[in-house]
Protein backbone atom coordinates (compact mmCIF):
# COMPACT_ATOMS: atom_id res chain seq x y z
CA UNK A 1 0.00 0.00 0.00
CA UNK A 2 1.39 3.73 -0.39
CA UNK A 3 0.68 4.30 2.77
CA UNK A 4 2.75 2.82 4.41
CA UNK A 5 5.95 5.31 4.62
CA UNK A 6 4.14 8.34 4.93
CA UNK A 7 0.94 10.03 6.48
CA UNK A 8 -1.61 10.26 4.25
CA UNK A 9 -4.96 11.06 4.48
CA UNK A 10 -7.32 7.81 4.90
CA UNK A 11 -10.51 8.04 3.05
CA UNK A 12 -12.94 8.76 6.21
CA UNK A 13 -10.51 12.11 6.64
CA UNK A 14 -11.11 13.07 3.34
CA UNK A 15 -13.66 16.75 3.70
CA UNK A 16 -16.37 16.41 1.34
CA UNK A 17 -17.64 18.83 -0.84
CA UNK A 18 -14.52 21.00 -0.60
CA UNK A 19 -13.34 22.12 -3.78
CA UNK A 20 -9.29 21.81 -4.02
CA UNK A 21 -7.39 24.18 -6.54
CA UNK A 22 -4.48 21.58 -8.35
CA UNK A 23 -2.60 24.30 -9.66
CA UNK A 24 -1.83 24.60 -13.73
CA UNK A 25 -0.76 23.19 -15.98
CA UNK A 26 1.03 24.35 -20.23
CA UNK A 27 0.34 22.10 -22.87
CA UNK A 28 2.42 23.01 -25.91
CA UNK A 29 1.59 22.46 -29.74
CA UNK A 30 5.17 20.35 -29.63
CA UNK A 31 3.18 18.22 -26.84
CA UNK A 32 -0.46 18.00 -28.16
CA UNK A 33 1.35 16.18 -31.85
CA UNK A 34 3.70 14.06 -30.14
CA UNK A 35 0.80 12.85 -27.81
CA UNK A 36 -2.02 12.49 -30.70
CA UNK A 37 0.81 11.00 -32.99
CA UNK A 38 1.16 8.08 -30.18
CA UNK A 39 -2.23 7.43 -28.90
CA UNK A 40 -4.64 9.62 -30.87
CA UNK A 41 -4.07 9.68 -34.44
CA UNK A 42 -6.47 11.22 -36.04
CA UNK A 43 -5.26 13.03 -39.19
CA UNK A 44 -6.83 16.36 -37.70
CA UNK A 45 -5.39 15.73 -34.26
CA UNK A 46 -1.71 15.47 -36.16
CA UNK A 47 -1.68 17.99 -39.25
CA UNK A 48 -2.05 21.62 -39.10
CA UNK A 49 -3.39 21.75 -42.71
CA UNK A 50 -6.33 19.21 -42.69
CA UNK A 51 -7.12 21.00 -38.85
CA UNK A 52 -7.13 24.19 -40.56
CA UNK A 53 -10.56 23.15 -42.20
CA UNK A 54 -12.36 21.68 -39.56
CA UNK A 55 -14.79 22.94 -37.05
CA UNK A 56 -12.31 24.06 -34.58
CA UNK A 57 -9.92 25.74 -37.29
CA UNK A 58 -6.75 24.32 -36.18
CA UNK A 59 -4.82 21.92 -33.95
CA UNK A 60 -6.62 20.53 -30.50
CA UNK A 61 -5.93 18.42 -27.88
CA UNK A 62 -6.91 14.66 -28.19
CA UNK A 63 -9.24 14.14 -25.37
CA UNK A 64 -7.28 11.49 -23.85
CA UNK A 65 -4.20 14.04 -23.50
CA UNK A 66 -7.02 16.59 -22.04
CA UNK A 67 -7.69 13.38 -19.49
CA UNK A 68 -3.85 12.77 -18.63
CA UNK A 69 -3.52 16.43 -17.71
CA UNK A 70 -6.00 16.60 -15.45
CA UNK A 71 -4.71 13.09 -13.92
CA UNK A 72 -0.80 14.66 -13.65
CA UNK A 73 -2.54 17.67 -11.72
CA UNK A 74 -4.60 15.39 -9.52
CA UNK A 75 -1.87 13.34 -8.16
CA UNK A 76 0.60 16.02 -7.93
CA UNK A 77 -1.84 18.38 -6.62
CA UNK A 78 -3.80 16.02 -4.28
CA UNK A 79 -3.70 12.04 -4.93
CA UNK A 80 -0.26 11.98 -3.88
CA UNK A 81 -1.15 13.13 -0.37
CA UNK A 82 -4.02 10.30 0.00
CA UNK A 83 -4.13 6.70 0.58
CA UNK A 84 -4.78 6.03 -2.29
CA UNK A 85 -5.42 2.21 -3.47
CA UNK A 86 -6.28 2.60 -7.50
CA UNK A 87 -9.08 4.06 -9.39
CA UNK A 88 -12.12 1.76 -10.23
CA UNK A 89 -14.13 4.14 -13.07
CA UNK A 90 -14.25 7.45 -14.95
CA UNK A 91 -17.86 8.64 -15.10
CA UNK A 92 -18.95 10.90 -17.35
CA UNK A 93 -15.82 12.49 -18.99
CA UNK A 94 -17.29 15.79 -20.70
CA UNK A 95 -14.77 16.74 -23.13
CA UNK A 96 -16.76 20.72 -22.86
CA UNK A 97 -14.46 23.03 -25.44
CA UNK A 98 -11.11 22.21 -27.29
CA UNK A 99 -8.13 22.61 -25.85
CA UNK A 100 -6.07 24.45 -28.17
CA UNK A 101 -2.17 24.42 -27.98
CA UNK A 102 -0.48 26.95 -25.32
CA UNK A 103 -3.41 27.03 -23.47
CA UNK A 104 -3.30 27.50 -19.63
CA UNK A 105 -4.98 24.06 -18.03
CA UNK A 106 -5.75 24.99 -14.05
CA UNK A 107 -7.42 21.05 -12.31
CA UNK A 108 -10.07 21.41 -9.68
CA UNK A 109 -11.16 18.82 -7.52
CA UNK A 110 -14.19 17.74 -5.50
CA UNK A 111 -14.85 14.85 -3.06
CA UNK A 112 -18.34 14.05 -3.04
CA UNK A 113 -18.86 10.91 -1.62
CA UNK A 114 -17.26 8.30 0.72
CA UNK A 115 -18.95 4.71 1.09
CA UNK A 116 -16.66 1.56 2.96
CA UNK A 117 -16.42 -1.51 0.03
CA UNK A 118 -15.32 -3.37 2.73
CA UNK A 119 -12.83 -3.50 5.99
CA UNK A 120 -10.41 -1.36 5.50
CA UNK A 121 -11.45 -0.30 1.54
CA UNK A 122 -13.47 2.81 0.47
CA UNK A 123 -14.92 4.10 -2.64
CA UNK A 124 -14.18 8.11 -2.59
CA UNK A 125 -16.34 9.23 -5.39
CA UNK A 126 -15.03 12.86 -7.06
CA UNK A 127 -15.56 15.47 -9.52
CA UNK A 128 -12.99 17.20 -11.73
CA UNK A 129 -12.82 19.65 -13.66
CA UNK A 130 -9.98 21.71 -16.32
CA UNK A 131 -10.49 24.86 -17.02
CA UNK A 132 -8.85 27.17 -19.46
CA UNK A 133 -8.93 31.22 -18.76
CA UNK A 134 -11.89 30.08 -16.46
CA UNK A 135 -13.66 28.62 -18.82
CA UNK A 136 -14.90 24.45 -18.44
CA UNK A 137 -12.80 22.52 -20.71
CA UNK A 138 -13.03 19.12 -19.03
CA UNK A 139 -15.33 17.26 -16.48
CA UNK A 140 -15.49 14.14 -15.36
CA UNK A 141 -16.19 11.69 -12.23
CA UNK A 142 -13.82 9.32 -10.61
CA UNK A 143 -14.11 6.72 -8.63
CA UNK A 144 -10.89 5.75 -6.57
CA UNK A 145 -10.46 3.36 -3.97
CA UNK A 146 -8.87 4.94 -0.53
CA UNK A 147 -7.76 3.11 2.44
CA UNK A 148 -9.15 3.83 5.57
CA UNK A 149 -7.68 4.31 8.72
CA UNK A 150 -8.29 0.42 10.19
CA UNK A 151 -5.93 -1.30 8.00
CA UNK A 152 -2.61 1.26 8.24
CA UNK B 1 -12.97 17.97 -42.42
CA UNK B 2 -10.96 14.95 -42.08
CA UNK B 3 -13.19 13.25 -44.82
CA UNK B 4 -12.51 15.79 -47.58
CA UNK B 5 -9.77 13.87 -49.25
CA UNK B 6 -10.46 10.19 -49.02
CA UNK B 7 -13.59 7.99 -48.72
CA UNK B 8 -14.39 7.98 -45.04
CA UNK B 9 -17.74 6.09 -43.98
CA UNK B 10 -20.23 8.43 -43.11
CA UNK B 11 -22.58 8.65 -39.62
CA UNK B 12 -25.42 6.92 -41.83
CA UNK B 13 -23.50 4.03 -43.10
CA UNK B 14 -21.88 2.74 -39.64
CA UNK B 15 -23.48 -0.64 -39.08
CA UNK B 16 -25.20 -0.60 -35.28
CA UNK B 17 -24.64 -3.63 -32.56
CA UNK B 18 -21.61 -5.14 -35.03
CA UNK B 19 -18.51 -5.89 -32.99
CA UNK B 20 -15.03 -4.81 -34.68
CA UNK B 21 -11.84 -6.18 -33.34
CA UNK B 22 -9.08 -3.08 -33.63
CA UNK B 23 -6.33 -5.92 -33.36
CA UNK B 24 -4.06 -5.93 -30.51
CA UNK B 25 -0.90 -4.20 -28.27
CA UNK B 26 1.70 -5.40 -26.38
CA UNK B 27 2.33 -3.15 -23.42
CA UNK B 28 5.60 -3.36 -21.80
CA UNK B 29 6.96 -2.60 -18.24
CA UNK B 30 9.33 0.21 -19.44
CA UNK B 31 5.88 2.34 -21.62
CA UNK B 32 3.98 1.37 -18.25
CA UNK B 33 6.77 3.54 -15.94
CA UNK B 34 7.02 6.02 -18.96
CA UNK B 35 3.63 6.50 -19.29
CA UNK B 36 2.59 6.57 -15.46
CA UNK B 37 6.16 8.92 -14.62
CA UNK B 38 4.42 11.33 -17.28
CA UNK B 39 0.48 11.40 -16.57
CA UNK B 40 0.30 9.70 -13.38
CA UNK B 41 3.00 9.58 -10.63
CA UNK B 42 1.02 7.91 -7.92
CA UNK B 43 3.91 6.14 -6.20
CA UNK B 44 2.73 2.45 -6.58
CA UNK B 45 2.31 3.23 -10.14
CA UNK B 46 6.49 3.98 -10.37
CA UNK B 47 8.31 1.90 -8.17
CA UNK B 48 8.18 -1.91 -7.72
CA UNK B 49 9.53 -1.81 -4.27
CA UNK B 50 6.09 -0.04 -2.93
CA UNK B 51 3.81 -2.21 -5.84
CA UNK B 52 5.46 -5.36 -4.86
CA UNK B 53 2.70 -4.40 -1.52
CA UNK B 54 -0.39 -3.45 -3.20
CA UNK B 55 -3.37 -5.80 -3.50
CA UNK B 56 -2.04 -5.90 -7.12
CA UNK B 57 1.50 -7.31 -6.10
CA UNK B 58 3.71 -5.24 -8.69
CA UNK B 59 3.53 -2.83 -11.17
CA UNK B 60 0.33 -2.01 -12.89
CA UNK B 61 -0.70 0.22 -15.85
CA UNK B 62 -2.48 3.55 -15.36
CA UNK B 63 -6.42 3.46 -16.36
CA UNK B 64 -5.68 6.45 -18.23
CA UNK B 65 -2.79 4.36 -20.23
CA UNK B 66 -5.51 1.69 -20.62
CA UNK B 67 -7.54 3.86 -21.86
CA UNK B 68 -5.13 5.68 -24.40
CA UNK B 69 -3.91 2.09 -25.64
CA UNK B 70 -7.57 1.68 -26.47
CA UNK B 71 -8.07 4.80 -28.16
CA UNK B 72 -5.05 4.16 -30.35
CA UNK B 73 -6.32 0.59 -31.40
CA UNK B 74 -9.71 2.47 -32.18
CA UNK B 75 -7.99 5.27 -34.23
CA UNK B 76 -5.77 2.77 -36.44
CA UNK B 77 -8.20 -0.14 -36.37
CA UNK B 78 -11.75 1.47 -37.34
CA UNK B 79 -12.28 5.54 -36.64
CA UNK B 80 -9.51 6.58 -39.24
CA UNK B 81 -11.88 5.18 -41.30
CA UNK B 82 -14.90 7.02 -40.24
CA UNK B 83 -15.35 10.77 -40.93
CA UNK B 84 -15.11 11.90 -37.43
CA UNK B 85 -15.28 15.15 -36.83
CA UNK B 86 -14.67 14.92 -32.66
CA UNK B 87 -15.37 13.20 -29.69
CA UNK B 88 -17.68 14.37 -27.37
CA UNK B 89 -17.78 12.02 -24.25
CA UNK B 90 -16.35 9.24 -22.95
CA UNK B 91 -18.61 7.79 -20.15
CA UNK B 92 -18.70 4.56 -17.86
CA UNK B 93 -14.64 3.80 -18.18
CA UNK B 94 -14.64 0.64 -16.16
CA UNK B 95 -11.15 -0.37 -15.00
CA UNK B 96 -12.31 -4.09 -14.33
CA UNK B 97 -8.98 -5.88 -14.22
CA UNK B 98 -5.45 -4.58 -13.64
CA UNK B 99 -2.95 -4.22 -17.09
CA UNK B 100 0.26 -5.86 -16.07
CA UNK B 101 3.48 -5.72 -18.01
CA UNK B 102 3.90 -7.66 -21.32
CA UNK B 103 0.51 -8.09 -21.36
CA UNK B 104 -1.17 -8.30 -24.94
CA UNK B 105 -4.30 -6.15 -25.20
CA UNK B 106 -7.38 -6.59 -27.56
CA UNK B 107 -9.11 -4.07 -28.76
CA UNK B 108 -13.28 -4.15 -29.37
CA UNK B 109 -15.55 -1.50 -30.55
CA UNK B 110 -19.50 -2.02 -31.41
CA UNK B 111 -21.56 1.46 -32.35
CA UNK B 112 -24.81 1.10 -30.54
CA UNK B 113 -26.71 4.57 -31.32
CA UNK B 114 -26.65 6.88 -34.56
CA UNK B 115 -28.49 10.09 -33.90
CA UNK B 116 -28.51 13.21 -36.32
CA UNK B 117 -27.69 16.16 -34.10
CA UNK B 118 -27.49 18.93 -36.80
CA UNK B 119 -27.76 19.27 -40.62
CA UNK B 120 -24.55 17.05 -41.62
CA UNK B 121 -23.96 15.99 -38.43
CA UNK B 122 -24.71 12.92 -35.90
CA UNK B 123 -23.71 11.49 -32.70
CA UNK B 124 -22.23 8.06 -32.71
CA UNK B 125 -22.14 5.99 -29.55
CA UNK B 126 -19.71 2.97 -29.06
CA UNK B 127 -19.10 0.82 -26.60
CA UNK B 128 -15.29 -0.74 -26.39
CA UNK B 129 -13.83 -3.11 -24.52
CA UNK B 130 -9.91 -4.20 -24.24
CA UNK B 131 -9.59 -7.76 -23.34
CA UNK B 132 -6.43 -9.41 -22.14
CA UNK B 133 -6.47 -13.11 -22.38
CA UNK B 134 -10.18 -13.29 -23.37
CA UNK B 135 -10.67 -11.68 -20.28
CA UNK B 136 -12.29 -8.12 -19.85
CA UNK B 137 -9.67 -5.53 -18.38
CA UNK B 138 -11.39 -1.94 -19.49
CA UNK B 139 -14.94 -1.47 -21.01
CA UNK B 140 -15.72 2.26 -21.86
CA UNK B 141 -18.80 3.70 -23.61
CA UNK B 142 -17.96 6.77 -26.20
CA UNK B 143 -19.90 9.77 -27.72
CA UNK B 144 -17.89 10.91 -31.24
CA UNK B 145 -19.35 13.51 -33.69
CA UNK B 146 -19.18 11.82 -37.37
CA UNK B 147 -20.23 13.59 -40.33
CA UNK B 148 -22.94 12.64 -42.56
CA UNK B 149 -23.16 12.25 -46.26
CA UNK B 150 -25.24 15.54 -46.42
CA UNK B 151 -22.14 18.30 -46.03
CA UNK B 152 -19.38 15.62 -48.06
Amino acid sequence: MAGTQRELVRAEDIPLGVEFALGAYVVTEEEILAFSRQWDPQDWHLDPDVAAVTPFGGIIASGIHSLAIFQRLSVLGLFSGWAVIAGRTVRDVQLVKPVRPGATLEGFITATDCELRRPGTAMVTTYGELRAEGGLVLSAVFDVYVATAEIS
